[in-house]
């Protein structure tokens, strides 16, 4: 549920987690409510009745909000430590800055674009970023730049390197989609910023290469794809969303292929479609969706 | 999630609604701190942004809470008059009371024992009442009583009086687990507590009788089931839960009455669930469901 | 599954109905055997055990299919009357030709396209014709002609005409991806081939128009769409396919229509594969589909 | 579609396999005819069309079946043998012989013997055996034979003799209900029929012990569950059914195991009907569902 742009102005979300305690809900009510605030909507959950870790997503509404952000901010700061929460304030007016890295395959970058057009994704898109140049065409039609970074196999470092220089500073947050090259620790460290990709099988199963062949292999009849943020361990990352596809006997690997692309755009779409809205918050390897 | 008996001990379950304000979540949240409780879960919603509805549910944990219930009850009366607000406290340590009344088909009323066999139906069952005795041993297998109480055609009038003896005082919710008898308003008055139907269709399409045959002739590709509360007017009531079934072009009005037995005994059973957990806020003719 | 194009050269797609009967299986095999065809897929399905109709589809190889396809329809002519079948044979290499009928909102006719592009739907396009011009700038990036016809309420019959005297001749069947216009009876005689319809809603529920309004009144829990063939009488057509989405309390009336989007282009698009691949047969008001 | 008993009498069900050849379809109806049967239903695929593998599954009616089935084998032995093809001829009156195994969970056998009662499992249960007792009543209840055979850990082999002495003659599958033990390579031999398992995972992921706290480990969003037939290697026999549910961040893995016996039941059901009907081909390490 997308709130339409105009709708966005003056709502702050406020994510919180850290240790489960007595008065946090009640502490951060208050403090919107002294700040003029109006609640929109409210989320939390703990992981263990006795002393587990909180959770917390509040969206309210503050006329004025740009003007007063700082101090509320710095209310959020005097009320929370005590509490030894860790949280993020953001202007919900303020989309946040998404480059989408892709390959050949165009149904999940486009589904992405198709979806930010018509005001289902609150970012903007500074850039597409390819290591072919197949789909440079759509993407442009979109009116989103395009740049073209080959991979070089034997020279895996510069083309990162390249990536780097683009994203630099001009982007939130990274989406791979269907980009099909490992992304190195260093590349992970100097982005600096969340990297949602999404894998096409229903992980933990098939880890790795040619995951519809694999599932083939074995007899599976569902197929599935995951979105998750990517760590520095290959398809281990904190899982933000998962689906599944019938199959049957009669489809070969590459039907496989072909029914998955649809859950592929499908669960990418919504991982970050909940990324952009703070609706997910990172806990070790796993995470809390407020969908 | 139903929480096992012993975590259900000195929880209170909150549900509030009334229009929508600013401060009321900081209000119920400052009254659950001040009475020495912390708050478990919180789900809210408003059904407009600009001066709607607001709906709550809170569950906290206040330890020696049959103690003090009421006067935490005398401090929301006092809190929340001055914001119009309907509000319901209850010790979900206490489970509701559920009557069932079933015909010949078992599915339904079977589910249910079941699944309150396993601990996932926080309700007592005092009584099954059936206007065939076709189900009697299998519902007394389960430790509940059964009771008969014939449909008489000529005279509908006698059969609910003797099932309002039966649970006047004794329940706090009926289940009609494909009962088949049209409920009188009469009868709809004098019980005084909620009733919650299984309809075996996707509402609003094949309202009445006879359904699956009316599937079967329209040619749909999907059948359904429906839970609602019943009102006076049939199978126009709050809708609860709905879910549906894929059938084909091979399966005959029987082939889909069977497949969807399966989808009514689900679909029933996730209703009562939450209506039991006090997860549904009827508010005109809609539900506000915090599953 | 659908096959690569080189797939389906040589082969062809027989599809028949009429009373059922004994030997109508063995009497096709028989002839396709005779006529050195090697049978690819078999599917077929009475609708009574007793007495009922019989369908079936055959699809088979045979080499040098375009020379000898008349001796096998004599053949057929020849076979099937005495069993009183209704047959029809095409040569699965030929695609069929399909226009698509649109107005303002692009998702539908955007799938289909991009599903064509990507050789998932076997036909040609020869053209998009909408009453509007938004969508002209994305159709034509697709490579295909857009025809701008505008809808003249007060003279509907010169908008139908005009849209016939391009279709005439040029297609086999349509599509109305969202077209919005309801179409009248002298349309549908002139146009003479299968019109293929998206509603919005999961009927027979919400027949005509704003159903995701009326959804959102009624207070469901899940929205629908239907794909179904166009007959005299407005959304009452045989049913080719249908699906669902759960909704929320927390959604409105816009969010309902938002999410149901994605439901009709996945609907749309198996629907018209189905008919382009001739895996759906009519029969009455209800269809049999060998998906 | 379980066609109700007496719709089964004088039914025959044929499955076939072989190398894909022209004119198999041809050489079975034709003999299907000559033997005076009605096809009644017919499915076949291959599982590559240059010379793959070819499966069918043909239900027919021929008045004296039990008669002239003797001499039906004998034309399918001389017919078959020059395609090289294995077969199996079923007479659809004569329901298999299924014995379940069980532990203390009761959700699987429950709805298999719940099922059967309803007329929806086309199978006799002779007997269903358990190493604890836990659901001795509740399956006696049913009127089925229950045997308690404890499990020894320093003696395993007693208790698979035992369990043979009760099956050997007396069954012709056997299914594990949640059986938690692992069945010896010895015993696999010596039963020698076949034994469909329910793994509480969505396989391959999460093979071997307590897959629903490794989920929760892994922290996925959907849980899932599969049938499959036991071969020596553990978890990886070919897959017959499998199905999931969706989770969320809120729930423990003790929720997730709750939620997920909805799934196992349900599977299980499934792949236990498909295989009593004479639906699955196994291939390899495949099976060929005709569903």
């Amino acid at each position: 549920m997308t709130a339409p742009a105009q709708a966005l102005q003056d709502r702050a979300c406020l994510v919180l987690h850290g240790p489960d305690q007595p008065g946090i809900v009640a502490a951060v009510a208050a403090l919107i409510t002294r700040n003029n605030g109006n609640i929109v909507s409210l989320d939390q959950c703990s992981d263990d009745a006795n002393g587990g870790a909180f959770f917390q997503r509040v969206v309210f509404h503050r006329p004025e909000l740009s003007a007063v952000l700082p101090q509320i901010e710095d209310d959020l700061q005097a009320t929370l430590t005590p509490f030894g929460m860790h949280w993020r304030l953001t202007d919900q007016s303020i989309p946040k800055r998404m480059a989408i890295l892709a390959s050949t395959a165009d149904h999940c970058v486009l589904e992405l674009l198709w979806r930010h057009r018509r005001g289902e994704l609150p970012v903007t898109v500074p850039m597409v970023i390819s290591n072919h140049t197949k789909i440079a065409a759509d993407v442009r039609s979109f009116g989103v730049p395009f740049f073209h970074v080959p991979s070089r196999p034997e020279d895996k470092s510069a083309s990162e390197t390249r990536i780097l220089e683009l994203v630099k500073g001009n982007v939130d947050f990274l989406v791979l989609a269907r980009y099909m090259q490992i992304i190195s620790d260093t590349f992970l460290d100097e982005a600096d910023v969340p990297i949602i990709n999404i894998h096409h099988s229903f992980l933990p199963a098939f880890v790795g290469a040619a995951p519809y062949r694999r599932a083939k292999d074995r007899g599976v009849k569902l197929i599935g794809a995951t979105s998750h943020y990517v760590t520095a361990e290959l398809d281990e990352g904190p899982i933000i969303e998962q689906d599944v596809a019938r199959v049957t006997h009669a489809m070969s690997a590459n039907d496989l292929q072909a029914r998955g692309a649809y859950v592929e755009r499908a669960v990418l779409s919504r991982a970050v479609g909940w990324h952009a809205e703070d609706r997910v918050i990172r806990h070790g390897n796993h995470t809390i969706v407020f969908a």
